[in-house]
């Protein structure tokens, strides 16, 4: 099955658009727990454990685990092989040449078992390609992202009057898609810009940060980005679970609040 | 002193413009060395104790670490802090939202005790910051990539009548470069390419890739790339260099074809 389908299957199975994301901060773990060696894995498993029948999906920033040097890229591996009910995308924003590409794409595929892997586009489709090539394992390529920056390149007017990040969106759908794995990733602080990557690419799934800590509108956000089956989006919440409580009931904190984001989404999802 | 004047010192001190790609591939290694465990470490070690008078600069490509694992890291990590006398650009192509850039900035320079990091721009301005606020270290932006599918998305032409890449020049030397530490990585195998650049950025000094095994024409690449003082230029080479005989006296090979490269290029630096 294409990574595509996978994806829809999980989020009908799963009756939700949420991904967790997982960008865990030692200074903001509870201080109970903070001596523990074994920390960061012992967060974010309790996280897993009181939140993979509310999420479809988890997003971890490798950067976040490789600051802690081996062990973190050791604790990650740890989280992803052992929680094999959800989709997780290794949130990585590689782009590199054909051999190289390669390499990350067995590091991420093989070493870390991800069901896909976000990627950084401005090299061009031979880049891409030794990822796509797995066509059971999803690439959500950056589109128009969430952050002020994103106007510096991606915001610049093409010739055809259309801004720089329409062409990859375009790419995206016409080009790069023949194996039905590929994804967008389109922040979800610009409804308009939502709207206009949905028209151009009607039937592939995005991932939207920018919920949430970042001040994305929710309910704009997703009547700009849901699909004609009201689905195919990927709403992603980091920090507005993970620290819910700064207590020790965090993990039951990140629940009640994770099943309180999805319900917000269905909301929507099933409004008309 | 700023990461542009370090790289002129270090220019002029070695009066040389080459850098050394570190891309080990363990399948290339002599054949004496496959089952020794420390295999990589010690052909790069041999070939670095070989060649560091001759080459200004290395720039090992961490995907091919990353590629073996934990022990490659290490290994990575192990050669970088060995060899001081050198430039060490780790060519990374990192590009995240700031506090994951935080992140990997601290990863690049204070794990890795890099000098100069690869950056993948597309994300903008405020992606690169967390790099460019240390002013002794530089951020290599890609700008033209010298791999086919470059045309992709950077030579797209924008609203002015200019591709893509020229406006990624234009905000590096003009917005970007405040603490006189931003190079760009510069396709060798398109002279036109490297000329348009070079007008843009008179004082930027450019990675140029693509010599070698990738076919680009050293001459042309120097006379449409080199600055006003016939310098600003790192040429890297890595197979032709590393792989220069695959038998045991692969140092001395490798010292060799760095040496006749090295007078290759300086050659046209002093031929008028």
């Amino acid at each position: 099955m294409n990574f595509n389908q996978r994806l829809n299957t999980a989020i009908e199975h799963h009756h939700s658009l949420l991904c967790i994301g997982l960008d865990p901060d030692v200074t903001r773990l509870p201080s109970s727990m903070r001596h523990d060696a074994d920390a960061v894995y012992t967060f974010c498993h309790e996280i897993i454990a009181a939140t993979h029948d509310v999420a479809v999906a988890y997003k971890p920033n490798i950067a976040f685990f490789e600051a802690m040097g081996v062990a973190g890229i050791e604790t990650l591996m740890r989280l992803m092989h052992h929680t094999r009910q959800n989709i997780w995308i290794l949130d990585a924003k590689r782009g590199d040449i054909g051999n190289t590409a390669s390499a990350y794409a067995h590091a991420a595929f093989v070493h870390f078992q991800a069901d896909a892997i976000t990627l950084n586009p401005y090299m061009g489709g031979d880049t891409l390609e030794p990822f796509l090539t797995h066509a059971d394992r999803g690439a959500f390529l950056l589109c128009r992202t969430s952050n002020p920056g994103s106007r510096d390149i991606q915001e610049l007017r093409l010739a055809d009057g259309r801004p720089l990040y329409l062409a990859v969106a375009e790419l995206a759908a016409q080009q790069w898609n023949t194996n039905q794995n590929v994804g967008l990733v389109v922040g979800a602080t610009q409804p308009d810009a939502l709207k206009a990557v949905r028209t151009i690419c009607p039937d592939l799934p995005f991932l939207l940060p920018g919920i949430g800590a970042q001040g994305g509108d929710l309910v704009e956000a997703l009547n700009a980005g849901l699909d004609a089956h009201r689905s195919g989006l990927l709403i992603n919440a980091s920090r507005s679970i993970l620290y819910a409580s700064s207590d020790e009931n965090y993990a039951r904190a990140a629940r009640a609040e994770a099943i309180r984001t999805r319900d917000a989404i269905n909301d929507v999802r099933y409004a008309r």
